[in-house]
């Protein structure tokens, strides 16, 4: 079975893109990607941005319709789409013989933009051919967050900042729930070593990582009011703006079209000539503009008073493990494979932050490190996992126009899809937590990272992408990012961060080695004889080779340290030759990493548990799963008569003391109303203590928030079955099996 | 019975006082100190400050012994220090009486000098006379926290940077473990509202706080290498050198002493004087110093791309419940009282931060925001707390150079030694807390802020500090805040932070306004006529009256807005009175501070648990209570006999399946090597699967790890009573009643 999720939108779609460097999702650094030259076929995952949050043209634009569609249930639209597949995949082919003929760069890149555009036009048909199946109101549901306090703009009372956001009660209990959830899901079932490492990190590390050089996007000023644009997202706009113009001609707009297409490939310069040739001026001010500069997107400030030490806020959690990657060897007592992860905030100074929290300046990730020996990427748990279906839009079916497939995470390793056991076995869990907190399983896919896009040093790639009405989001990458993090630490401190294993048998190997004689060496170069006999004992087995012969040949050897050189004769040196027997060796752990963005799951689930009750479309709920529901039972008297607060009272003891986190309302409103106010921050369950209650055998009536129904259980029970249904030991069809329905109290007041 | 907690230290104890700003124990702020002029008596709360973590010198410096003292036990003692206890006394009575007749702030900073003179006396007096009790070795604990990786130097493979710590496994487990159960006895069991706010704090709201002018430690600078010194520690590290020198006569070593004394109470001309007087020089370089600097303790950076927007990390998490406080208190439906709470990192860029996890630049806050009605304090669970026994250090007790005192919360409000039920409340919440994960009661104290160190707008201030090797450390605040913080931002954005309150019966007031005619005024003045209406709308009753009377003395009225002028006649002005009827009056609520500085708590549960076996004195643990263990329990085969296998695996996966963290250890080494590790890590429970568990009825030993008692447990029964043991349901004791002592195994392999 085959399906096919697109995003038709009512407002323009600006694609957003990352120039230099690719930041994913979760914010990943996959650095190296402008020394490749070309890049991502981006709108594979298009997000659409919108205006600031809460902006009046941000709510202007928020009428969006998403749209399901099994392609296969429809074979009239597959023929349709059958040439434009097949277009996408002709390219694909000749990208494919280009990079194994080892062609010019130049040719790859023209190649691969084609590829894009072509991928571009039979996305655009699926689009036209999707029948309306569900609709969502993004206004309606960001009216609800905002007037519930699920999150809002931080320090608005100051003015607000864009890209920063407090989340209220709800949100937060929420983000806590997910977070804890993440913890047993993964720590403690996986026994992992969770870490929590500082957020202001010095200038060393993140130069060795490659953030200082290469966390950047390109941007212009104002050259009067000094306001920022992002470089890439000004010329497309310049250029959609000529393009809708009706006195360009039709050639100016193919070549506009044309140049937003390659605009993700092109570097500093081309941009800069494209920005000159269009005359492009600052969008409101129509003041002139600066050239291209880089931007680093990392916010830095000095550590110590001294203003001497150059420090960041951490753009991402990773580094924190791997710096410390010797102490958790050692704390796992040598062994490999174990994996570390930290949960904690991240930083990026974004240009102009946009999406709400999507795209934000301050956001809470979930990193796993998962260290392993390179020649053996299995996974002792990997049969638990091998049943479990996924939809994966692989690298190849991109190159083949074809659509996302949904294989078992088994046959997808067995077919070579997904590179090892390891990774695919972590991706199986990705999905499984992604559900459990509430993402809707058929709007999540796995798509690969395309050769192109993959950082030089990743085997394999896999974002686990989230269908919203700003397209599909990037919510959790899965890397194998071999052994570079390992390496480039080890070559910035010199400190060797590798593992040992014992040898399958013993390895006895020759050792040829030249030995300075201490009494000639000494006597002839004094003070710096030292330097020379450490020098000596450091040289390559082929060196020593070479030594031993100009010994041989020219009577004398001449060793040069930095710009000196010493002559040393026979007579001060000893060629020795042996063998050793070793039972271990040492190797670079490789590091499969899940990175998990909070911040953006959270909004995907948001989004896929966004209700409107069928029979009044003012009443908007959050069907969010009990596990991460931000409280997880509402407590309410049906009116303020006194003769029912010590049973509230009671009731709301008795549920904290089973962990049911609950709240009562006591305001006035009618029930109906009241439930309509919890159901809006997502409790799931709901207890009303009526008059019937007051009399022996006292009682309560428990409603389920998705389906509204009502049972009537023992007031003794009921705290337990709360905290039985919170926490997954009962579904709500066991309780309606096991007590009798509800329809109205008895007694009145 | 009155318990007097002293320290000992056999190093030279500096003691360490922040000069202008007095952050707390968590860190708060507590502005306005500058503009008083004058300071705590800091001995009271002195901390020993070592030197840097792990350093050489560090630990050169760590043999302590910790000496605790009951004096009631021992009136010959207390006849000893009867003499020393009157001179306090004194001197605290003048000191009042000073305050009581408005004495000039000259002599009243004289007489608190002095005061603190003679409690110093006493303290030492005290010190003296103390029998050792028990011993505790700060080396050997450090060496098993960085040994088995709590927590050490971040950054460590790149040279560290001070101040900054990475928390390992074993710390972030027991971290997480804290602040869930923070989160389960406050938050749930009160249901406070729970935020998640920004780090990044734009420049006004911390101006607002005093932040941004206030938040500022005095420092100077090596003039060559420009390396940085606290300068009150620079001149006490100073004068302690002349005090010492055998040269120095009697008077200069008393004129030394006398400085040191005053030191904390001195502005940074005074200091400057010092510094020239007795030409100080830079410790190693012997450079010459800069004039003494103010160096604020906020991180800066700039948010946006534009560089214009200035940004600081937060030193505290509370101005984000404060800017968000009508959000919340919408949220609680306009009702209160109601509190806040968030648990999140703050940073301060400490000059010189030392003493491990006690003075940090970055580090995790839980703080609760009480919001209530300045009239009525009351608590509503105050009869809860009311039995519960405090150890009080009164402000009271402070001046009469008396020892702290037992008493219970009810008293103590009765008496009027707590300002009010809400805040004894949470003292009383702020010790279950402290005990519940370990901090030892015995070594826990309430310390009141005196007069002198309160903020002035605060009503009532106490500390909870706990006793180590430091010395007492303050780890939480609990102050009553009273309107403060919610004044100034409303001073500074213009938007009314207020609650209402039914009036007990509607209140009729008379208005009178003056009205501006709009026909004429507009005719007159044009474009500004909008701006005088306003201007008018706004006037004060009694300037109403004013404008009346000149209209009819003077036949005009002079409205000035800004630099202009306006005359308005007559004609263009109409007065008018009436009576208008509220049913409700606005107030700002009042805000009861309980502020937690988690690694200080951490630290003091740290050396309250450290252990030695008292029969091998290298095996060396860490007795954490069972609810913030890293982990619950451990899993040992007795050997590497592959028949354990399959009944370890399934142990494990039982433990977890009941939320009981656990960890395999199938290393090599004797069960008894290998308990020892798992005590090291403060593991509560073991398990050994032994021969004996192969055969029906399938058992283990199941031990504890205080007692190292043993029994021996059904397999079937083992997970669900370690998971009882871990959350508190069954005590040790329980279990040795109903379950066997193990001796030994049976069955040998």
């Amino acid at each position: 079975m085959k399906f096919a999720f697109v995003v038709k939108s009512v407002a323009s779609v600006v694609f957003s893109r990352k120039l230099i460097y690719n930041h994913s999702c979760t914010g990943k650094a996959v650095p190296f990607l402008i020394t490749r030259k070309f890049q991502v076929l981006s709108s594979l995952r298009s997000q659409h941005e919108a205006p600031a949050w809460g902006s009046k043209k941000h709510k202007n634009k928020q009428k969006f319709k998403i749209q399901y569609i099994n392609i296969m249930a429809d074979p009239k639209i597959e023929e349709i789409l059958a040439p434009f597949r097949a277009a996408v995949k002709e390219q694909g082919d000749k990208v494919r013989q280009l990079k194994e003929s080892g062609a010019l760069e130049i040719d790859l890149k023209k190649a691969v933009a084609e590829l894009k555009a072509r991928k571009k036009i039979l996305e655009d048909k699926e689009l036209e051919l999707t029948p309306v199946e569900a609709s969502f109101d993004r206004a309606k549901m960001e009216d609800l967050l905002k007037r519930r306090f699920f999150f809002d703009q931080s320090f608005a009372i100051y003015g607000g900042i864009t890209g920063q956001f407090d989340f209220g009660p709800m949100g937060c209990a929420m983000k806590a729930n997910m977070l804890s959830t993440w913890r047993n899901f993964f720590i403690l079932e996986e026994q992992m070593l969770e870490v929590d490492c500082s957020i202001l990190t010095p200038e060393p590390v993140l130069k060795a990582s490659g953030h200082v050089d290469r966390f950047a996007d390109l941007m212009v000023k104002d050259d009067k009011n000094g306001e920022c644009f992002r470089l890439d997202h000004l010329i497309k706009a310049h250029l959609e703006k000529v393009k809708s113009d009706k006195k360009s001609t039709a050639e100016l707009k193919w070549e506009c079209e044309d140049i937003v297409i390659k605009l993700d490939g092109m570097n500093k310069e081309e941009m800069r000539t494209i920005l000159r040739r269009f005359e492009m001026k600052a969008p409101l001010t129509n003041n002139e503009l600066s050239d291209p500069m880089e931007f680093n997107l990392m916010f830095s400030t000095s550590i110590g008073p001294t203003g001497l030490v150059k420090g960041f806020l951490r753009p991402e959690t990773a580094q924190g493990i791997f710096v410390n990657f010797k102490r958790l060897l050692e704390f796992n007592q040598g062994k490999l494979p174990f994996a570390a992860a930290q949960i904690g905030n991240s930083f990026r100074n974004e240009i102009s932050p946009r999406s709400g929290l999507i795209r934000v300046r301050e956001f809470t990730m979930a990193e796993i490190e998962h260290f392993c020996d390179p020649s053996d990427k299995s996974h002792p748990k990997f049969d638990e996992v091998r049943h479990v279906q996924v939809l994966l839009y692989s690298a190849c079916n991109q190159m083949d126009g074809k659509a996302a497939e949904i294989v078992t995470i088994g046959k997808a390793v067995d077919d070579r899809i997904i590179a090892n056991e390891t990774l695919a076995y972590f991706m199986a869990r990705i999905q499984q937590y992604m559900v459990k907190v509430g993402v809707d399983p058929k709007k999540l896919r796995f798509r690969q990272h395309m050769n192109n896009e993959m950082a030089h040093y990743a085997c394999d790639c896999w974002d686990a992408e989230c269908l919203t009405s700003y397209g599909w989001v990037e919510c959790v990458g899965c890397a194998d990012r071999s052994a570079y993090d390992l390496s480039q630490h080890t070559k910035s401190t010199g400190v060797r961060l590798v593992a040992e294993k014992k040898l399958p048998e013993p390895k006895t190997i020759d050792v040829v080695e030249v030995v300075a004689i201490k009494g000639t060496v000494g006597k002839s170069f004094k003070k710096e004889a030292k330097e020379i006999m450490e020098a000596l004992s450091k040289l390559e087995p082929a060196t020593v080779v070479e030594v031993e012969e100009s010994l041989k040949t020219n009577g004398k050897y001449v060793l040069e340290i930095g710009t000196n050189s010493y002559t040393l004769t026979p007579d001060m040196l000893e060629v020795k030759r042996y063998q050793k027997t070793t039972y271990v060796e040492e190797y670079v752990p490789n590091v499969i990493e899940p990175s998990f963005g909070i911040g953006r799951i959270m909004y995907a689930i948001f989004e896929h548990n966004f209700k409107v009750r069928s029979d009044d479309g003012q009443r908007t709920y959050f069907s969010l799963p009990p596990v991460i529901a931000p409280l997880k039972c509402s407590v309410l008297p049906l009116s303020n008569n006194a003769d029912f607060v010590p049973y509230i009272r009671q009731l709301s003891r008795d549920l904290t003391a089973v962990d049911v986190s609950n709240r009562v309302d006591d305001s006035s409103g009618s029930i109906g109303r009241r439930y309509a106010r919890t159901d809006e921050i997502a409790i799931p369950f709901g207890i009303t203590i009526d008059f019937d209650s007051l009399k022996e055998p006292h009682s309560a009536t428990l409603r389920e928030r998705d389906s509204m129904g009502q049972v009537r259980i023992p007031l003794k029970e009921i705290a337990g079955v709360v905290r039985d249904l919170s926490y997954g030991k009962m579904t709500w069809t066991d309780v309606e099996a096991k007590y009798p329905k509800f329809e109205q109290q008895e007694t009145k007041s």
